[in-house]
């Protein structure tokens, strides 16, 4: 015993180490999305590329294997919880030794030259100037997929980094079965007699107030401000951990809309990571258990929580006195229809609930056909346009900027990332779903601007676990069922039905 | 030669690597000491320790001296400035291979918790409560001063970090000569009859004007924006490299001149940042010489240029733009007077210019005593008031905030520091005469905000030789002379002379 017990504290030791590099990485890339003056590039990307390299080093240094190895042959008399970190940390293992040091090196180093071009191409709306560097990026992918290993298709490696367990067939299942209900569901609205009345979103929003406001929501819904952080950044996101949570906004002066749900939904994913055990910080029991799950709780709030009338009926109030004479025509029955209007569109990011996911969709299916050499970095401006237009009746215009060059993911060496955006929508639903029958009176607390429960219940049932469990064994405790759609087919159909009275 | 020429490879490719994961620590520090959360201290104290030691491992490999050992048994074949980078690469390395990791990591971690507990203790007036960690750090840099061994003083070994071939013994001799001058003058200008009137110092200027004003100083004298910053802090600071180097300013309403005087200053040392070569950066060769010669640059353009009538001729119109109640009855003489008004006072940071010194020189004189054993930690405080009252003829009161406690320097350990900022003024003056002698039109040019000629001096004299020569073989070829306070006095006398028409 005293042997099992040294080496697992060596092995958490050696651990926490990499935990550590990779929250100085995340550190500088926040900073780099922030606040670095232009000429810091080029040094920026020698920082991560070389911290990289020193946590891989250190995770497939010989020892860890030698430790796991001997932890692995007594796991059985280890207490649960650590058998589940040797678990993770083993899984982990498994796939930095995979990758040599060089590859996770270039990746890492071309990171940041694709991100710059691509911020340029994009700017520029020039597709062939992004060509070469997306070409080498993918070419890169590849590799680190055919080191990783897999059955199917390379992107089921890819996949495997963000969300375990999934693959391409799993996500195949799932979205036909979203394309079956809300494909129709569109068609249905667009043909429906209420038409939503906008106008008073546009009106003129000072950037000052929306963050105001934005902070305002940020406390009652219970992000702790004295362990973490609002900015600015052009692409909103959520980084950091436990005692340093960072989340940036985006402000739109004439659309309120974007940054208020943005930061609903980045303090979604910040809430995960203040709400992880403190005791086992650094380890995989405090780590976010996928990217799918982490969504799901982004989405809990921006979506099922802060687009319901529940919501709105305390926020209303409180975002007029801010903006009194901008919202004076919009009752609350307006507001609601006005912040969940569906309308088929071209930016993701600017989505409305019910038609993201087609967006997410069209992106898997080209991830999908690319990797299996169906088509080429040639054929996506054309190929993304046609499968835009079949889905949502849209037609992007030629210049890729509304099109194939919106999105970072790729630039970022993300492939098998964007389907995590739905399983995060599959799973809020079902989690919501629980939580109404264990709390009957949830909208109403939620409409008194409590929130308290519905935190803790989260805390207890997803954000307490870390990677203690499968996502499937979690939503099994947590909800009496693996992941599925029926929760989620059911919340749109029953939403969308009830707002346009269908 | 192929062999020489890979190791001399190897060598600078290592030692870059040491070098990004100092830009790294430097990075984190700026981040905690401007906008990091309260609660992210913990962590961060993690990742700075954890940086610390792997940068410590890394310099002291075995194999950097074996390349070293190799390169220098054939040093002489290599061009003078490859043979400067590995004699001063030879110099750190040493240095790094006395001192055990552990006591890196250990100095590392007692820094954070230490200053943490600083600015309690300066914020509760209560020296009782830093004494044991000061205790503690005190022991901890003995330790390593003998890991780093001496000949006359442990303090000496502290000094080498900051300042190569100073002592003890040098900074007595210099100091002395200082004080011979200073003391009496100050005296002098206490009896002169012309007082100055600094009301209008007093009144309201708002920050943001303030911050718009050094932004329009920091242009205007060569500071580049894109490749750096400006950011408040508690204590104003300097850090960062060639691309990326960030400035902070702290902001008084009812002082301005405490902010503009404090960006000039940060925005000398990021000059020199800024002004190293680009072709060798990471070496030696684009590194700074010494923390004395980066003060020398700091002070440079706060005290030199930017306390003199030229500048004000150019600038007080400029400020006036900004400021035209404020500033409706100060004339230049009238405001000249006024920013440069002597007076001796108890807080180091607003001491003017002649004072300053001063106030250098009572820590300077309590570091040695306390070093050769004839101060303990409880002693700190009489001793302090007993010195100040001694060389400033003012009276501490008995709180330790403006006396004992007021500075950051001990609890991060840096004992042997406070000299450099002397060595700067000293420094500074020799460079300055010498740049009037070059430039005998240099106050004429200033006087119309013309600063490129004074920068292109300042780049080619001392911020592009970085660490090629020694301090004194530098100041020989800039100024033709060794170190040496005669430049310095004389500017004193005369400067004084003349405002107070002594």
């Amino acid at each position: 015993m005293p042997d099992l017990e040294s080496n697992y504290n060596e092995l958490i030791s050696r651990y926490k180490e990499v935990a550590v590099i990779g929250s100085v990485n995340g550190l500088l890339q926040w900073d780099m999305q922030t606040i670095m003056p232009p000429k810091g590039s080029e040094r920026r990307s020698d920082q991560l590329a070389l911290l990289a390299g020193i946590a891989h080093n250190r995770m497939t240094s010989p020892r860890i294997d030698e430790l796991l190895t001997a932890l692995e042959a007594h796991s059985g008399e280890l207490p649960p919880e650590e058998q589940a970190n040797i678990r993770e940390i083993r899984r982990d293992q498994k796939k930095a030794v995979k990758v040599p040091q060089d590859l996770v090196e270039e990746l890492s180093r071309h990171e940041s030259v694709c991100h710059e071009v691509w911020v340029k191409a994009r700017a520029k709306a020039d597709f062939d100037m992004f060509a070469p560097y997306l070409e080498k990026m993918i070419a890169l992918v590849r590799r680190q997929a055919e080191c990783l290993g897999y059955k199917d298709t390379p992107l089921d490696a890819l996949i495997d980094l963000f969300e375990p367990d999934a693959t391409v067939a799993v996500f195949t299942k799932l979205f036909d079965e979203i394309k079956s209900v809300s494909v129709p569901l569109v068609r249905k609205i667009a043909d429906a007699p209420i038409k939503s009345d906008r106008a008073f979103l546009h009106r003129d929003y000072p950037i000052e107030l929306q963050r105001r406001f934005g902070e305002q929501v940020m406390k009652s819904i219970g992000f702790d401000l004295d362990g973490g952080r609002l900015d600015v950044s052009v692409h909103p996101f959520c980084s950091g951990g436990l005692g340093d949570v960072r989340i940036t906004a985006r402000y739109n002066p004439n659309a309120p809309q974007q940054a208020i749900f943005g930061i609903i939904h980045e303090s979604g994913h910040a809430l995960y990571e203040q709400g992880v055990r403190a005791d086992t910080f650094g380890t995989p029991l405090s780590e976010a258990l996928s990217y799918g799950i982490h969504e799901s709780q982004s989405r809990m709030w921006e979506n099922l929580i802060a687009r319901s009338r529940a919501f709105w009926t305390f926020f209303l109030p409180r975002l007029k006195e801010l903006f009194p004479t901008q919202l004076a025509d919009a009752s609350l029955d307006k507001f609601l229809l006005a912040i969940n209007h569906v309308q088929p569109s071209l930016i993701r990011v600017e989505a409305d609930e019910l038609t993201y996911d087609l967006h997410i969709i069209v992106r898997f299916e080209i991830e999908r056909d690319l990797f299996a050499g169906k088509l080429s970095v040639s054929d996506l401006p054309r190929a993304w346009n046609r499968k835009i237009e079949d889905y949502l009746g849209v037609v992007p215009p030629d210049n890729g900027r509304e099109g194939v060059l919106q999105d970072v993911h790729w630039s970022g060496g993300m492939f098998g990332y964007f389907p995590s955006y739905s399983l995060g929508n599959i799973a809020a639903s079902q989690f919501w779903s629980a939580m109404k029958r264990a709390m009957p009176d949830l909208d109403k607390q939620i409409a008194t601007g409590k929130f308290s429960d519905a935190l803790t219940w989260l805390r207890a049932n997803v954000h307490q676990h870390g990677r203690r469990w499968s996502r499937d064994e979690l939503l099994q405790k947590a909800t009496g069922k693996p992941l599925g759609t029926a929760d989620y087919l059911q919340y749109l159909t029953d939403k969308y039905s009830d707002l346009y009275r269908l």
